[in-house]
């Protein structure tokens, strides 16, 4: 794809937005304005006319005027601000606008966003932003969806964003982020409990070590494959063993909080008596587990 | 080390027992004997006497003549019986008796064991299991501590069971096994709660793609660094992204278990302040971050 000038502005001129703006500013495109509401007053102001000056982006000083500067606009407020942003878009867009909220949140909030948005009839899609964009700047992966994600990807990629159209289901993108950190947080929540437990017990190198050794063993994958293959054979016996590792954390006075759930969702998986239905045999395939587990779990709610 | 002929006896003849058990017969030991609580009576007693029957190994009817038939004596009972088990061998036996318990439990289970065979005189030590003992018998990796530690490894060694030596204090063994589970029952608890958001929400291979790209990216221990280091200055955002992401699994009816203890874990670290401490620049080193958040919250229980 060829490189071609569009007007862009960024909702939010935060680490996000300032470092898409400073980016693609180096990378030359010429027309970007921003818009942030703590930019001409609050503790921040000086910080973000700063960044914009440095990087050459302009700051407008209202909704209409960034909609009358740009034709492409991305949004990078945070997620519990997203439905508002766009909420103050709505009089000021029109048909030659694409609207494209990449805030970390969850694919109702970009639904609303969608529906803000609706009657000014902008283009609208959605991107989940993986990576950090403080070390990776505008080239940071996104994840996009939505109607507008083609457009948004045509006319951003030839400046060296990294943008991966997923799905035309708006949401998607942001979905995928957002359920991706169920497992991305929750690591980094396991491995400080873990820390902490290890560093009472005078056994930090040891565990990590231990751990490290396996998981470096094989691809990653085959670790969550064999993990989900085998929880549902084996749940009783490891929920049971979770909540040893919790008593050895209060034993030392850490409250066990992501030990204590691990038990309750591994006991959860136990008490639906999958062991049975699979005939004590591990399932071939991990999706088979994950779905057997679903409609049990479905089959509860109903119930 | 050269092969020398000892008396080993095993209390518990179930996976665990019955696979060192087996193992150690084909290796060519001679003098197995086991005591099973439930090898005479009870719904298991012909899988038990089968098991042993097969594999060559002698099953006694009491602790009494378990202790006359044996010299090394390897406890694997589930770690809720570990207790009990010693104090039926107490009485039974003398100084020349080597007991190691290697069941799934805390170090203090660990220590009251040796607590109650100290009248006894006999060497005591502890051990974990690291991996599976149904699929490598006994190869099995066994962390070992405590004063018995040496002569276990050094007595069976040799029959290529794989006995590390970590400690001379009982229960770091032990304590390594049931530390370690933090992480890796807690990452079971998170792939499947990840996996039942992904497949409600439609984007099941995207999200383990994703999660896949970044861990095979680089070393383990090299993303345990950077989500520790990292922690103590990004928890406040985090936490509030993986209030986010529990609420993306509220919206498709999962109870977001491990994600809003996820959410709850980095919040209290976001509270304990050390984004000033460390005058917002995350520290060189995840020992420097986890220690700090060590004082801080040994600091507020005091309070």
């Amino acid at each position: 794809m060829e490189r071609r000038q569009i007007r862009l502005g960024l909702v939010g001129y935060g680490e996000v937005g300032s470092g898409l703006g400073t980016g693609l500013r180096q990378e030359g495109l010429k027309a970007i304005a921003a818009y942030d509401i703590g930019a001409f007053e609050g503790p921040f102001s000086a910080l973000i006319q700063e960044r914009a000056r440095t990087a050459g982006v302009t700051l407008v000083s209202s909704p209409a005027e960034l909609a009358l500067a740009a034709d492409y606009i991305i949004s990078a407020v945070p997620g519990s601000e997203s439905v508002t942003a766009a909420r103050a878009y709505r009089d000021h867009l029109g048909p030659q606008h694409v609207y494209v909220d990449i805030a970390s949140a969850t694919p109702s909030v970009k639904r609303r966003v969608a529906e803000a948005l609706e009657p000014s009839g902008a283009a609208v899609g959605d991107g989940g932003i993986m990576g950090s964009p403080l070390q990776d700047g505008h080239r940071v992966l996104i994840k996009a969806s939505g109607p507008a994600a083609p457009a948004f990807h045509d006319a951003l990629s030839p400046w060296n964003m990294r943008i991966d159209v997923v799905s035309p289901t708006l949401g998607a993108g942001s979905g995928i982020k957002i359920v991706r950190s169920v497992v991305m947080k929750g690591m980094e929540a396991l491995f400080l409990e873990c820390a902490l437990a290890s560093e009472r017990h005078g056994i930090q190198d040891e565990v990590f070590e231990s751990i490290c050794a396996f998981m470096d063993a094989r691809p990653f994958m085959d670790t969550v494959r064999f993990l989900l293959r085998t929880d549902v054979i084996h749940a009783e016996r490891r929920a049971e063993e979770a909540g040893m590792s919790a008593d050895a954390l209060d034993e030392v006075g850490l409250e066990p909080v992501m030990t204590r759930s691990t038990a309750r969702t591994l006991q959860r998986v136990a008490d639906l008596h999958l062991k049975q239905q699979f005939g004590g045999l591990v399932p071939d395939d991990y999706k088979t587990a994950v779905e057997a587990v679903d409609r049990r779990l479905r089959a509860a709610e109903l119930r």
